[in-house]
């Protein structure tokens, strides 16, 4: 048996501003970062151990994930950071308010935008200052393989292949792994491992800084994911997620 | 020309205390997160930029790099930690009181233990709960590599042949790179780097929290090694480390 942990990061300053996000480096709110601190603590209560961390580019991530690994007094594991699992790249939507969108192009498009499974929001122009390939944090990345937006199935051509050779093994190899990453970037993982349908992810919330488990059998297929903690404080999280991008 | 950054950690919870602290992970003191938060802030401001971090298996030095990485927007950078860069091993003195230790022993005995190159402090019991080989973060290090005690000696065989093997090479390949570590490992790199004799590196103190610089020419050999900010505060920690270990 194998398992896995998956961590939403904790809400950012613009979670909380109601922006979209993507790929703007914004830092945890400070209730994010308590988010990440109670998530720490509830996989140290509950015994979990880890000896390998993944986590994105972007500080709402990496501080999640050392916020988690300093509760559990793991500081000192091994620690790797990937823009293949940024959030999905939100286009030329990065830093307008979700609501007033809404207002502007109505209910239906934002929702198009953040729930579709292959419409991509409006895509960045390439000299935009937004634009990753202009972006010291990606300079040592072929600009090529950079998105100027991403659809969730373009999000999940980065992250599953990413998880495949660079994750996978190490599980299989009886690592204990840790995954500190965004809404989009785990629901491409979720996705993958419980072959949930093009059209059903879009009913797929995940809640932030909430542990969530998985556990595989030998073959690598999931023979069941809970979250950690309070469930009726899961749902409302979930909900609070699903209700975002409505107009006021 | 190549450049390296060292930084020793800030303040811990047992400096403060004036404890030995050696491999004892403890935090960093409300004043020691304040120092590493000013050393990323005077990096920045001087302009600096990295693209790699070493650091130790000890929360102090993990902390201290990820304010500074944080304060200079490089927390995305590649950083790895290794036992090899931890402070050096104090033997059965780790929790003991500094004052105390030299009341009862002698300052000068103290000072021998702190300060001579080979002497050892009295080594660990095998079965002492302080022995590395006990201890959940280094259960995947091969224990006859792991210290009962240390003199800088020894801490400099652990020490500079990890240099040699894993950050040089980085650095002749142009990288940037930053090491935030401890007063030992750093004084076994800075001994190593300036050619220092056995016995003149024990006049070497390098203050908490402060940035310093060395640069090598293609050979290299030192071209100049500086502390960034201002110059008297630097000494006057220089002073205060100086002065640890005599009884009150």
């Amino acid at each position: 048996m194998y398992r896995l942990v998956l961590v939403r990061h904790g809400e950012s300053e613009w979670n909380k501003l109601n922006l979209f996000t993507g790929w703007t480096d914004v830092d945890l709110s400070e209730n994010g970062h308590k988010e990440a601190i109670k998530a720490g603590q509830l996989l140290k209560d509950a015994g979990y151990d880890f000896d390998l961390a993944y986590t994105s580019y972007l500080k709402r991530a990496i501080h999640t994930l050392h916020h988690i690994l300093d509760e559990m007094d793991l500081d000192w594991i091994e620690e790797h950071k990937s823009w293949r699992l940024n959030e999905r790249h939100y286009g030329a939507l990065q830093g307008l308010n979700k609501a007033e969108t809404a207002e502007k192009y109505g209910e239906q498009q934002v929702k198009i935008w953040r729930r579709s499974f292959a419409v991509c929001p409006p895509a960045l122009e390439k000299d935009d200052p937004r634009s990753p390939a202009l972006q010291k944090m990606y300079a040592g990345i072929d600009p090529s393989l950079l998105p100027q937006t991403e659809s969730l199935a373009i999000t999940i051509q980065r992250v599953v292949p990413y998880f495949e050779s660079e994750i996978k093994p190490q599980i299989l190899a009886g690592r204990k792994v840790l995954i500190a990453a965004h809404g989009n970037s785990l629901r491409a993982l979720v996705k993958y491992f419980d072959q949930i349908s093009d059209d059903d992810i879009a009913g797929v919330n995940i809640p932030t800084g909430v542990p969530l488990v998985y556990e595989f059998d030998d073959q690598f297929h999931v023979q069941k994911h809970f979250y950690l903690g309070d469930q009726s404080e899961v749902e409302a999280k979930m909900n609070a997620v699903a209700q975002q991008g409505k107009a006021k």
